[in-house]
């Protein structure tokens, strides 16, 4: 089986399409301003060919929307995103059993969203990531979905072995 | 016409009455503890005769009744208390066209719950007061109901007069 | 009856203007820097129909000026912007008893005029809202409003539903 | 099928052994101190049969330790908890492509190990939760098993049903 | 010439009362919980024989006595203490160009009331001191009268000497 | 007698020279890329003719040249500027009983300099002014100073009318 | 060689003597009140029987006896501790080239004394440890001084060895 | 004895070589973008002809680099840079008993690592510098290697004198 992002050979499509349908990972932004991170979040997921769904749902503007999407039995994980006061990883986690990542976004203080997606009270689990940090909650909802798709347990290790090469050989350091 | 809490004469029981139909607050609460700083509100409120009713109601456990209340066509003003990732006030303000009052509960580190409740983003508008301040929403509510019901500026006027009193009078400082 | 944001017809040029006549809010601003943010406001006041005035008038510089705005009674509510340590939202809201939203400016570090327009001392009730959040104070006493001015309830339902149609629709999710 | 918690009945005693050794939490503390956050989190997971060991080991102390345990294949999901400059999470996150959930203990200043925890660089995700958070971190990690052990899905409806109704009932609010 | 707190002799009465006076500090002080606050900056002034006395006078609740005190024409320098949203310091500052000192009270979140104290816009200067800091306020205000009533500058020297000596002595370190 | 800054005339060229001898404000700036703000202070105080000198003087890297500075008997009032860590208003408070005004600096956070320059231990005074505040700083020493030269009074009067004027009138708001 | 603290055995009184001799480790403290701290960083210290003096000398008070006791040609390593606006690991540093090592005492805010130490200006290094971090500021001092005195190698390691087996052993998990 | 940055003549090759050969710092950067940091740190040691390595070696990415380096017996103080939550400077101390130096890197809100570097858990000393702060990161590391190499205590005064001669002269004040 292989897989675009780490090499990896021998793919059977067919493997591959029923897995683009058996897992799904839901990004949910406060607002379209929020896309460039939800983006690289997808980037990152598409990496490990896990099939992914954004979309521009608003705790306030759009109760309903989250209401319905946080439902959808089909999803596996939520990346949810925000910035200011950012209600919507809540709104999220209150409305499903199904894992929960939460994304602040940086637009203000810093201090407001990061504090408002960590600080959760008890009964409504978030996992909250850093400021903007799309790829940790990509990689995050990869390792969750790992538990249920083992194919996704070698592309994790692929990826992570190319995370480390990234870091210069050991035996040459830069000397002056 | 009287009231309570600040001297007057003259009450028209029926008048009063019809007031005490005629306008109402809703206090929401995030969790049982935060009952003392309700009743805080309750009494301030009770002083001008403004009914009141306590519900406790989480944005996050029952977004039903948060929604059911919300929609209350008799409250007139809403005040949100919650702590830590205080999404209360939010959600109430994005499911009604009420003015509603936010109220911060300082349980975690303060901030948390002061910019969760303050930070609001664009459109959803939350009338944000200090830690624990449970006497100003009161306040706050009543100015905004007298809005709408004139009997409640003579008892507003009442109140700041005798709070004005509390201070010392100026014409005897503490000297030593 | 029309208003000129959300669409609406029929509109009685009469009744317009007694309109006008009768609702009033002012926007205070401690320094000329602060006219954008109170230009956003009046702007967004203005869809709704709502007269305003904007006056640059100093807690510290012209504090007569502001006793005597504050004492204005033909104003339904105020609007108090300022930066730093922000002592123009209280000044303003210890001088009437009509409800005041304060708007803390983002200059120093931020946290300095958010904390000193939140955190007011009992007695002295001022509705804070997010830094420079000139929308939602706008909203927020358009709501204030509605409760004396029944003609604007449907104003905000015309604004929300609006609002709510900015976020995409629910069917189609951005996907890859 | 049973479980403790939640009600349920006719339990099917081998099925739940097979469960018990399907499924494991580790729970990491970095120090002795942290033992009681860490039975609460125990225990919330023991009311969902989910087995869970708990070990003292410090990413500075014993990183050994923490490097056997994070390898451990029998573990599902890990819950580190830690004060102050807060490495244990990254540590175990950095060592294995399992979950991790960090749970930031307040000792310092609170901020110090929140930011520790939340922080992370791209590439070692870690699941925050609030401060202090043991039952989240519980809820979190039975969310994520319940991706593979289909079982505690009805556990968690369970739980979150009887959480539902902790709070009051909406037909009679608190009048006064 | 003599003062009471630090030593000295042969004072002559008359000079010590034309003394008490031709100077003069009012300590300010929002409410009457700050009074601890304000008699430990008395009780350091009194050590200097400097005249003090101590109103309660609320930027908020008395306007019109911060106005009058503010214009006192005897009052050499002003010591302004309030805590929360502290508007006092720059009330005073506002309506006089006698030296205004704000003593920040650490009541809600300490930030609060120092940040609120110390960033003042232009043209309102505040000389800020700690949190709590009645000493050094008293301090600063006693080397500000010094500048005029020259006595004060032996006894700022006697004080500071005495102080230098509560140290230990240099010669004996504790060893072990 | 006339001042350049606030209008006036007939100035009688001896005294402001016997003026000039007498007063004299010392800023001593951490470092020069300080500069900038410590000559917004210089400007502005020379508006007042107060004789002014800057200098570079490091409580770390020149302590000697801090310690003569803070010993000149000519010097009325300090004004000491610096950032980060800012050791020198208390390194010249330290050494003087004349008063000190202290300007922190906004280089790293912010909160760095502003907390070192306020949060002095007792005993050593130093009167704080807000980030990058030379305006204040400059006004403040100015009302010290005035203290013991009378004749700064009528230009601290003037300064703060035309102050005032700067702010619109209040006859004509800006409508819309 | 022995040493009191982690066992070892046959030592030499002579060798240890010498060794008593040639190292010394200054700790000073900004007030009385900071006695625990340095009794708790001499205590760590003696079980490396690191000869310790300890010194109350406040970079304000008695900047003469800093100023002597950071020109002491005996001592290796300087230790300051100090709270608020902490300028005395500052005052050493600028007056030695030893290394000094510095810790904030928590009495304010915390984040206030902390900031003043570790934000020291180029030129001025402090080795900051953690609020009110005694041992690890001993612990510091020792590896520093191993550089220069091996015969502390051996300690060091015989510390850390016992520091590790605190925590329990691996084998035995607290399982439920 | 010379060398490069401070004047100094008639230096002994041979000893140079010897030196070079004797002593070793370590700069340890947890990823490439904090390699200009590294080089100003670099820079300033070379000054001082101490011999530098560099070494992108990430606590998390390549712990058993991190191991290996921190068990390198060449090196005498080790310097360990990274932002965000900065486990870097930790896992160092963690695994040796050289001193390390932990540098801030300003990547995210700042706090997050400063906190992280300086609020060590006991056992595991780090002596923290300000946020970005090579200099002092490596001017503490020559105070520290001059405990054992004595030929660096002339540079270092060298240094030093250099340094305070970059002040201007106090003989010529900015006078205006």
């Amino acid at each position: 089986m292989s897989y675009g992002g780490f090499g990896g050979a021998d793919s059977n499509p067919y493997a591959e399409r029923r897995l683009a349908a058996a897992m799904k990972v839901a990004i949910l932004i406060g607002s379209k301003s929020d896309m460039p991170t939800a983006e690289a979040a997808r980037n990152r997921l598409s990496e490990f060919q896990v099939p992914v769904e954004i979309h521009v749902a608003s705790a306030h503007r759009t109760p309903e929307k989250v209401d319905r999407l946080a439902h959808d039995p089909e999803t596996d994980v939520f990346i949810a995103m925000a910035g200011l006061s950012a209600a919507l990883p809540g709104a999220v986690a209150a409305r499903t059993l199904r894992p929960v990542i939460g994304v602040p976004i940086h637009k203000g203080l810093g201090l407001d969203s990061l504090l408002s997606v960590v600080q959760m009270p008890p009964g409504v689990p978030v996992a909250a990531v850093g400021l903007d940090a799309a790829d940790n909650a990509a990689l995050l909802a990869v390792e969750m979905l790992a538990l249920k798709y083992p194919e996704l347990v070698d592309r994790l290790h692929g990826y992570r072995a190319k995370w480390r090469e990234e870091a210069p050989a050991s035996g040459a350091p830069e000397k002056k």
